[in-house]
Order: structure tokens, then sequence, then C-alpha cells
């Protein structure tokens, strides 16, 4: 009798989640087809064009629900519940998939309205702080570096004038140092191949997503290229596809349900930014090109199994090494005319990627190389593991405040070897994909309670998740610790 | 009877500059009309989207005949000859107009050609060396630079990590040492107010032309909006508009001819590129927005007559301090809520501006600001001091080599007296407006005399123009000097 209810519930739970679906592809379809003319400009009071007031209006994709990538914390059928530093044995259900970390520099999903008018932290620690966790700000890497003076960077002001880098590459405006780091940190991580791939920096990898659709999209189709990803997929994607409204290439949403016969660009984003999950891509088309963003594919945040080579792929010091202020990312490309292009389109957007940020990311990168050396000689602790035990600490931490309450529940990993590390790990991501188990609109709730955060719809998923960062600094991360378990309604 | 012949010859160089004018105006339509779809696409050889070959389609406004901006140097009736350090006492016909310098920042007509194709300089300095004097390279500041080690930066491995600078100000992404810099510089130079406006800081002035056109853009106009300037304009205005074929803005070409009943943005670029003279709007239409492009109102390029007091006006330190690897321009903007949407566009563009640059930036522009204060203390020779002694020098020379033959002529300038250094003087651009007085196409022509310059075509001008940039190395510019007068044909 318990199993027949158990299914009935089962069937309920399906038939609700397809009726939600359908629900989600009729609003979806209105929103990019019939809405999309203004959808994602940023507008607000102004006198200009005899117009009275230009409000904000910055859509976001209307609810969905979360393709199946969330796991509730009371159902994790050959799933291990390990994120501790041990291989404990437990089936692994994804040893085939290569895991790898896409990129999702941290754009907020109502541009200005997330940066500019959050409030900052408040020096007081008590209930009264408001905690920003909407943006993925990765100041927890700050202690690390408070300790490694040696990658001091001097500039004269007589250096780095030239707007010209090298001119014999194909990217003339890289620094040749920061092509010899990028090299060598991705040889001695063993996450990606550099050999018969062009590297383009960028001015964040933002800037190298919107150079790789400017360079896929064909010149000769008669409209936009398809752009798509997965749900949930990173909230700034449609915004930075469509914000200008170009001719070019067009957002057209979840990567799971787009079946046109036309060209389109994939975004795989692995593991994925807002729940950590690794990924591939899901259309399987005959006229799509695929674009890697590893952003969090570093041995911190997921075991390494294999050196990722695709055709383009994304990484950023944001992520990898925490210094988001210096606005370095990087593009390995294997086709020469694209990596081409993409240069170009920097050229047009930017004129270049700053030198002083080139060279600065260029010092750090070798830094991160070096302590990996050192390590391996035991001399001291790497870079890797430090931010690798932090991450699991955290996690642990996060784990433990969800289950004291039956309020919230977390995604859970299968656990691999990381051929880097050795060691037998689950993801630790740098987000928190947390559910709400009895709340709707799950950013509201968080926010009520003076937690910030950025909810399911900027993601293409459910509102009753959030996107959590877990790359804040120490006391705002305790903070979050604590007051989780404490909220009761 | 010769005054009749003189009459006659008069009106028909009259009618046939018409003439030019109108097929000029008929191919303009067709090009941007008829032919705007892939115009700005730059590609190339490619097997994506069963293309076989993706050609580079980079086109770039037809030839015009320049706007009456250009004096030949036989006929300079009511203009002094003046580029020389001293007030001659000459009639100055221009007294009543502000003096501004437009925002030129380096981009080539071409992308992906001009910069990463064309070789490097030889290193031996006889016949065969190529002179590539095609983009602006401000290489010219380095021998000032090399003298002021004490605005050497020093940036520990920890600093400047956060995406954040300062939360409560517009422009979250703007460093608050940037701010007093730029303030400070701009009360001391006294040529643009800084009261009353906001700041926003930009990766080059390229970004903040692009974030501007943006900004300015109405959301409920039906099409995009026309986005012009006065012929010759900056060769990378049109590719900027254009290159993401944006439903925001279109570029509407030349500002003299431009007379639809809609929606506009002018550029003011003063004092212009390519052709260095001081510029005010044309087209006085009451649907318009200006944006004034002051790359070059510094004192060693132009008289500061007047503290430029406009809605919107872009600098870069690139023109200004000749820094162009660093990637740094900033905006002065009235409308508060301009400025949001501009921070906005930079905001989704590259998540904001480069803080290592920031940083240096700001200490050469209180450098810069110390040496006029130094100066005025007769200490020693500030930064504007040498670089306008250097312009002065480079001009007396290619206008002493460009006299020597009768096949270029350059523009001559009204003098005025400079409110900071109180030196009258004519314009001293950082750019040549050369004219071969017989040849049709200059560019090809100089090219064969291995001098590589960029044609009055990608100016919106006439071909028999180029623009050669004065801001090279030393090396490069004696080259040039010798080379021009040794040309017979």
């Amino acid at each position: 009798m318990v199993e027949v209810l158990f299914s009935l519930k089962n069937v309920l739970v399906v038939s609700l989640a397809m009726n939600m679906c359908l629900l989600w592809q009729i609003s979806y379809f209105y929103y990019y087809y019939y809405d999309d003319v203004d959808a994602l400009r940023i507008t607000s009071s102004s006198s200009f064009w005899n117009t009275s007031s230009w409000r904000a209006r910055l859509h976001s994709p209307p609810p969905s629900s979360s393709s199946a990538t969330h796991q509730n914390n009371n159902n994790n059928n050959n799933i291990c519940l390990n994120n501790n530093n041990h291989d404990d044995g437990c089936h692994n259900n994804n040893n085939n998939k290569l895991r790898k970390t896409d990129e999702n520099s941290e754009l907020p999903p109502t541009a200005t309205t997330s940066f500019s008018s959050t409030p900052a932290p408040t020096p007081d620690g008590g209930e009264s702080r408001v905690i920003n966790l909407d943006h993925g700000d990765p100041t927890m890497y700050e202690n690390f570096w408070k300790h490694k003076e040696e990658t001091t960077v001097v500039t004269s002001s007589w250096q780095h004038i030239s707007y010209f880098s090298d001119v014999t590459n194909v990217c003339w405006f890289l620094e040749p140092q920061l092509v010899s780091a990028i090299t060598r940190l991705h040889n001695v991580v063993g996450n990606a191949v550099t050999e018969g791939h062009h590297i383009v920096v960028g001015t964040g990898s933002s800037q190298l997503y919107q150079a790789a659709i400017y360079a896929l999209s064909s010149p000769y189709v008669s409209g936009p290229t398809n752009v798509v990803s997965a749900a949930p997929f990173y909230s700034s994607y449609p915004l930075m596809t469509d914000y200008l409204k170009s001719g070019l290439h067009k957002w057209a949403g979840d990567a799971n349900v787009f079946n046109k016969e036309e060209p389109y660009i994939e975004l795989v984003t692995s593991p994925n930014n807002p729940d950590g999950f690794t990924r591939q891509d899901v259309v399987k088309g005959d006229k799509g090109i695929l674009i890697h963003d590893l952003a969090y594919y570093w041995p911190q945040y997921t075991p390494i199994v294999l050196a990722a080579d695709y055709d383009i792929m994304l990484f950023t010091v944001s992520k990898s090494t925490g210094h988001a202020g210096s606005r370095i990312g990087w593009a390995l490309v294997k086709d020469r005319e694209i990596a081409k292009k993409m240069t170009a389109f920097i050229e047009i957007n930017t004129i270049g990627v700053s030198k002083d940020s080139q060279i600065r990311a260029a010092k750090i990168l070798q830094t991160v190389a070096d302590t990996c050396d050192h390590a391996h000689q035991k001399q001291s602790e790497s870079f890797f593991d430090f931010s690798y035990k932090l991450m699991t600490e955290r996690w642990n931490k996060i784990r433990e405040a969800v289950n004291k309450t039956e309020l919230f529940s977390l995604p859970y990993f299968p656990v691999e070897t990381c051929a880097f590390s050795g060691r037998t790990f689950g993801q630790l991501p740098a987000f928190a994909w947390l559910k709400c188990e009895k709340v709707g609109d799950c950013e509201s709730f968080l926010r009520k309670h003076k937690i910030h955060t950025r909810g399911g719809k900027h993601f293409g998923a459910s509102t009753e998740y959030v996107r959590i960062s877990m790359l804040s600094r120490d006391s705002e991360f305790e903070l979050l610790t604590q007051r989780l378990p404490a909220i009761i309604s």
C-alpha cells in the first residue's frame, strides 16, 4: 500500500512538473518572441527624447522548474553524501563525464541595480547586518595573497605605453609573459590543452564571451544566430547576448528545449554556474558550435579528470586566483580565423586589454604555478591546497547549517579522483544552489532575513532556488552559516 | 580680364566640388542604406556554417571631398602661417570659437588588418624601412616618463581583488583616487568643468563612446537612433557604432548633410581627428543630443581658451599623457541617469575597468598636476611644457619638409592665447592631415614609398588626404621628415 501511494505521489509530481514545464514554455515563447524588443534595456527617468520617464525594463526569464539537477538532501540514491577530503568508496555514477568549470563572471542579473544600489555590508556583525552574497566577489582568496609579497608588481611610468604587445601574434595586444604564465599553469594543473590553441586575452571573460558569439555568428544567415545554454544557466548570458539588440545573435533560451533547424551556439558551462554540476552539450544538432566556459575548472572547485581540449575554452583570473579587480580572462581557441575575429571584436570594443593587469596576472599565475612546484617538493602549501581546504571547510559548514533546518536543501555531487591533487571528492562549487523547501520565492524570503542572494528566475529556473556566493570574506560566510539555521519562517 | 578668368575658375571649382559632393551623397546613401547588412563584419576563411570562405568585408565610407577644412599652403588669406611659439599679431578669425579636443582613440579603420598584419618597423633606418604612422600610438611621451621614476606604482598581490571600488558612487567600479586625480588635473589645466558632472571610467574612451551611444539611444523610437559626425570624422566611429548591427543605434554619416526629422546623436570632436580643427555642433536640430569627444583638448595640442562644460565629455590617458597601454578613459557626465546607463553598459560589457590601470592612471595624472605646480614655482619643466615644445618642434619640421616639395600640403590654423600656459599659438594636432596635391590616392602613393598612413576615405573624406601620426618615437618621425621631401613621384 505504501509503495502504491509512493508511486502515485511520484506520478503526481511528474505530472505537475510537466504542467509547469508547459506553462514555462508558453511564457518563455511569449517572452522571447513577442516581448524581446526592449527586454534588456536598462533605462530610467530622463528628460531626453521628450520622454518624461524611462523605467527600468530589465526583464528576466520567467520562472521554470530546474531541470533535474538538484538533489534534495533526503533523496540521494546512488549519489555520495560527500564533500570531505577522503575517498569513501561510494558509487560514482558520473565517471565517464568530463568535469569542467564554466565561466560565470559576476555580472548581476539586473545590471545597475545589483552592483550599485545594494548597500555595502555594515560593520556590525549583528542581526541588522545585510549579508550580500548576490554576486561572486572572490574576496575569500585575499588571505592567501597577503602572505605572498614576492608577487608584488612594480611598474615604472614609462613602461607599457604602446597599444601593441606582440604584432606577430594573432592577438597583437597579448603580453608575451602572460602567454608563458597561462601555458605553464595549464600544463602544471592539467586542466586544459594549450597546444594547438591560440590565446586571446580579454577584459574579463565577459568580454571574451561577447567576442566569441560575435566571431561565431554567421554573416550569411538571414537572421541573428541563436545562442542557447541548458537551464539553469548563468544569469548574465541573456543580457550579454541581447543588450545591444544585435542583428548578429540573439538569446534563444534553454538548450534543453531548443529544437529549431537553425544555426546555434551552445554555451556549455562546466562545472555549471549556478548549480555546480559538470556538463556536456545537450542540443546535439548538426548546425551548432560550442563555447566551453571553464571558469571553475580548477582543482579547488572540482576534480580535474582530463585536460579539456575543446574548440573554444574560456577562463578568468577572477575565479581561478580571485583577482576580479584586474579584469583579465583568456580564451584558448583552436581555429586561427575565429581567434582573429575574437581579437577584432576586442580591438573595436576596447582597443586591447590593460597591459598593467596583464603583467600583474602573469606574475600571479606564475606564482600559483610556483606554489604547486614547491608543494610537490613539500616545501610549502600550494595555492590550490589552500583554496581546496577552504572550500571543503565552507561546504561542510553550510551543509551542517542547512541540515539543522527543514526549510532548505542543497545539491549533492558524485565524487571523482582529481588527477592533479590525487584527492577524491565531489564538487565544491563557488556558489551554493540553495532550495527553499517550503517557500515559493526563496530570494524574497531570504531578503527579509537580510541575506541578499540571486533568485532562480534569473537563471531560467524556479523561484524556489537561490544562488549564494561561497567566495565571500570569512566574516560574511560565518554570519550566513549562523543565520540560516536560525530562520524559522 | 584676369579677374573674370579667376572668377570663372572659381565657379568651375565650386561646380566640380558640388558634383563630387552629390556623387558622394549618392554612393553614401547606397552604402549605408542598401549595403549595411554585412558592411562591418570582420570575417575570413572558415569551415563553420558550411561556408567555404568568409572574406574580410570591412567596408569604409566612399571617397568624398573634405568639407572646407583644409588650407593649401599657397592659400592662407586671413590665416596666420603660425606654429611657432610667439604671438605674431596676425589676424585671428576664430576668436569666438571654443576650442576643444575630440576623442579619437586609435582604432584602425580595418580592425585586424591595421594592427595585426602591419609589419613592425625594421631596425635599420635606411630606405627599406617601413614607417608605420597609420595609428596614433603615443610612444613620443616615453622619453618624458623615463625621468619620472617617482611615478612608479607598486601593487601587492592581495590588493584590488574585489570587483567593487566605491558602491556609493554612480560608477561603482571607479577608484576614488582616480576621481581625485581627474578632478585635480582638470582644475589645474582649466580645460573642463568637473563640478556638477559625474565621472564614469572606461576601458579606453572607445568603450565610453559605445557606452554613451547606448545610454542616449531612445528605447521608444521605432528604429535605431542616428549617429552622425561632421566629415572628416574619426575613422572608427562608423565601425564602433555598427559592428554588432545594433537595433539601438546606427551610423548615419556626415553631420553636415544630415537633415532627417528623426532623433540623432552628434559627435563633436574638437580639436578634430583627423584634421586638427576646433569644432562645434553642426546639425542644430531639435531632436539631437551631443557627445563632445575632447581627447585632444590639452595644452600640448591646442590653446585652452575655456573650461568645457558640456553634457557628455570624453577624455583618455592615451592622448593626454601617452599611456595607451593602460586603456583608461573617463567621461564627465551631467545627467545622473545617463551616467548610470553608461555605467550599466560597462558593467554588462566588461564588469568594470581594470583597477590596476586605474591606480596607475591616478598616479600619472597626479604627477602631471605636480609638474604643473613645480613649473609654476619655476622648479622644473611641466609635462605640458615638455610635450608642447616637442609638438611645436615636430610641426615646424614637418612643415619645413612639406614646403620643400609641391607634392603635399598641410592645413594651417588660426592662433589663440592659451589660458593655461599664456602662450599664443595655433593648433599642434596629434595627426597631420596631409594632402597630395598631384595624386588621387595619397595613401597608396605614400605606401609605395614605405610610409603607412590612413587614407581620407576612412574619415568620410577625399582619397587625396591622409592622416599621419605625429606621436611616434623620434626615429620614425625623423625618417618621415627626411623621406617626404625626397619623394619625386
